[in-house]
């Protein structure tokens, strides 16, 4: 997730719980790192259809020949995507140097973001999200160690000016590269077909990078724990990393930092602070559930489900809050979220969430052997299937509609299929029914992508979810991708929802689900 | 002197004297440091005939309540010219941080820069001397150390972008302050007139503030040791603040430092290794005499003249090498500075400088007693003075002309008139009648205006000579000078030599003449 979702609530009042905090803290993990130099230096151009690609390379030992003056630049490729710190070793060439050399470095995730002109930039979120420096060097040689951390792959270094006296020259560039797990770890699908093996090998390189000392969203923006992005980064981990004491850590912290209702926060920050964010999402605080749920049937950790248990049940107290007539309220827009899909209509999408996260809860409660708990879930969920049919179902149309407008989409659909509200065989149809439908409303980003392969797998329609998978995470890998992307559209490939595509993130935690899909079905 | 001589030798060969340049370092000096508070924030803006002032002033006790979002700025006022590094505290007001802070930090010696745009710069000097910074901040509050030096009064925090969630907060700002002497040494001369008060203090200030670990030409631009400001800033500490470390040390290090053939260097480096630059200028060169002439003069440190005599004698020598029929060659324009008045001819001010300087050379020769360097010295004085007159002096127009074109200009004048190739009667009406002379070339620094001001005071026109500094220098304190500039025209105070002026430098070594002047002729 990320920071599309504007809230500001200036009155909030945050509850902490000290021990799970602690417990949190506990659970840190320390991070790798491994030093990465650039493999080659690149010129990146267009191609026939307007992408940008390396179009060139050159000898990374060609590097410290060159001169920069006023002007010019020279592109290094790490020849990965990386999480790191860099140093670079610059020096002067000429005369004495006798002016500042003033440089801009360009960290770029993808080839398109050197070609991007910061300048240009109007979009509605942070313009400081561009990896850009502006940096002036009196004194040169000199070893310049950056003291940010960068997402990258690109690194463009560009003399904006010298003097006419002297030239900067790279001498040496070095990353050190950070996560809290290794590539090494896990073993790649060798018995996949050969495209499959590239979308499972960047599936993983996007949640290493995205696995700090947090699951961050982004590692280029906007490095933060959202629910939704951990609920698939988790069990994207159980089927590779298997790095638990990161999640574990991560319950802890949205358990243990909650509005003073004890409310779950969409997202939370570590620095400087621990605290929750003033951002609520209705699916987002209900997928606490989910991924407690998830964690017991990967660990059996019954301990910590106890411990946990009271925060999740909390969220379902919570979400009626938010509810009439047995739906989500449709009066705010992102109450949940969903997808970002313009237009969208979440109330269908919503009672599917709903209906899903009881079921998890009612089976959390059973563990515990809450009578009390268990009653009350099943009367809910009783209701709530009831509800869906009622509110949702358009027997003529043979499809659930959402909102006012009785709206059709197919992640309506695909959340009512994985909250099992019809049987496989109806659902099934109901799938395959919505994939036909031309006046249907699709999806957007791979968030929403993967509850739709999710649905497809979950009524046994492997070939139409392998084929999804193909066209989509695919089509981010023939358009160069290392790692996959905070949003993409297949039609549009430089589309943003930010309004500018210079602040996506193009290695997007909710996008590296195929990891985990390939070996749960596929393998 | 600046980089407006831009000369690249890069097959030049150096030489080092390690005794001399051991000497220079052991006269290193310590550099007194000074907090520094900002005294209020302001609003720069224009007046009613266009120059840039500060229009509105606020308690600096407001600068913490001023939330920064996306665009706003807020200006403070360090109360006076200062050298030195700033540390901010930065704090962040609103929801969570939840992006990087994006800064831009403006430091202006005059209020014209904060109004300045960067991106229109488009000089031919390197755009990397402007005095602003783009920062990211990944993590507020914090403590922001900048780790350059500047040269400032005011500094603009602009927040270029936060994001809808957050605004950033300036909590304190604070300059240490740096130089090789305080204010505090030197008597302000309270017996004279307050406009010529003002301009004593804003000319110590400008030679505190160039005073650094070697006299620096500015602490904007360009931060080094020049010969010719040199000679000025040594004889305005004499006056002064009677550092004389730090003159032995300059005096030490271009000794040390030379071309090959021992030629003395326009300007030398210090960092990252002592070296002399690949910039040579006749008149500059020759200086070095002039230099260790007014040393000796003051401290009577005959130990010192006979170490350096020796590298000194050299510039006569090497000087003779650019000359032809007993006057300085006219085939390089910039073969000796002399000032950078547009279309100047250089050749008769030259010939001033060349018998200055042999005046000077005999008398260090006749103080270490050796006849035949003295007896050569006299006879290249006696046919310099003969050529003078033979070669620049036109009968008809009872005036000193110059070159091919026999260009008539006050410098001329005023060289040949420091030089006493006429007696003073004969001196004195050269210099009112060029003063008089409508067509004449005038000057535009403030090195030039000083030696015309020189001439006028050796010839015992104190009047005139005090009009002068009155219109020139009290002319930038009508502007609103702390410091006095680099270069100033009265007749069009936006001028640049460089085609641009965000990248003068407000703070200039050879302006801050008066405060010696002012003792020595009008105490």
């Amino acid at each position: 997730m990320s920071d599309a979702v504007v809230s500001i609530i200036p009155e909030m009042k945050r509850k902490t719980i000290e021990a799970f905090v602690e417990k949190a803290q506990e659970n840190d993990v320390e991070l790798k790192e491994v030093k990465v130099a650039p493999i080659s230096l690149v010129t990146i151009g267009k191609d026939e259809i307007g992408n940008a690609v390396v179009t060139e390379r050159e000898d990374i030992a060609h590097m410290s020949e060159k001169r920069l003056k006023k002007g010019d630049s020279i592109c290094l490729d790490f020849g990965d995507h990386h999480v790191g710190y860099v140093t670079l070793k610059l020096n002067s060439a000429g005369s004495p140097q006798d002016a500042p050399a003033f440089l801009r470095l360009k960290f770029a995730e993808i080839p398109q973001e050197i070609l991007d002109d910061s300048n240009t930039y109007e979009g509605w979120i942070s313009k400081g999200w561009i990896q850009e420096e502006f940096i002036h060097i009196d004194v040169l040689p000199c070893e310049l160690k950056l003291p940010r951390r960068y997402a990258f792959r690109y690194l463009e270094v560009l003399a904006i000016d010298t003097s006419q006296k002297f030239q900067v020259v790279v001498e040496a560039a070095e990353t050190t590269a950070v996560s809290a797990v290794s590539m090494e770890d896990v073993a790649p699908l060798t018995e996949l077909p050969e495209d499959l093996q590239k979308i499972d090998r960047a599936s993983l390189k996007t949640l290493q990078d995205c696995m700090q000392h947090v699951f961050e969203d982004g590692p280029k923006r906007d490095r933060r724990l959202w629910i939704g992005d951990l609920r698939l980064q988790a069990k994207a981990n159980y089927a590779t990393f298997k790095n638990l004491d990161l999640v574990r850590r991560c319950i802890y912290l949205f358990a243990g930092l909650t509005r003073d209702d004890g409310k779950i926060s969409a997202c939370l920050f570590t620095e400087p602070v621990m605290q929750a964010d003033d951002t609520f999402l209705w699916d987002y605080s209900l997928f606490f559930i989910s991924i407690l749920y998830d964690y017991y049937k990967e660990t059996k950790d019954i301990k910590t489900v106890e411990e946990l248990w009271p925060a999740a049940y909390r969220q379902i107290e919570l979400a009626l809050e938010d509810m009439q007539d047995g739906v989500l309220r449709d009066d705010e827009p992102l109450t949940a979220f969903i997808d970002w899909k313009e237009g969208l209509d979440r109330q269908a999408a919503a009672q599917g969430v709903w209906i899903y996260c009881l079921r998890q809860g009612k089976e959390l409660a059973e563990l515990l052997g809450n009578k009390e708990e268990i009653a009350y879930i099943q009367k809910l969920l009783d209701q709530a299937l009831v509800d869906a049919v009622r509110a949702f179902w358009d027997e003529e149309q043979e499809v659930f509609v959402s909102g006012k407008e009785r709206q059709v989409s197919w992640i309506s659909q695909a959340w009512i299929v994985l909250a099992d509200v019809f049987d496989k065989e109806k659902s099934r149809k109901l799938m395959l029914g919505i994939l036909e439908n031309k006046e249907a409303v699709t999806v957007l980003t791979p968030y929403a992508y993967h509850h739709v392969i999710e649905a497809l797998l979950h009524v046994d329609e492997k070939e139409k979810a392998l084929e999804m998978m193909r066209t989509y995470w695919g089509g981010m890998i023939e358009l160069g991708a290392d790692t996959f992307w905070e949003a993409f559209d297949p039609e549009d490939p430089l589309a943003s929802p930010y309004g500018n595509m210079q602040v996506n993130s193009f290695c997007h935690a909710w996008s590296c689900t195929p990891a985990w899909l390939l070996r749960e079905y596929f393998k």
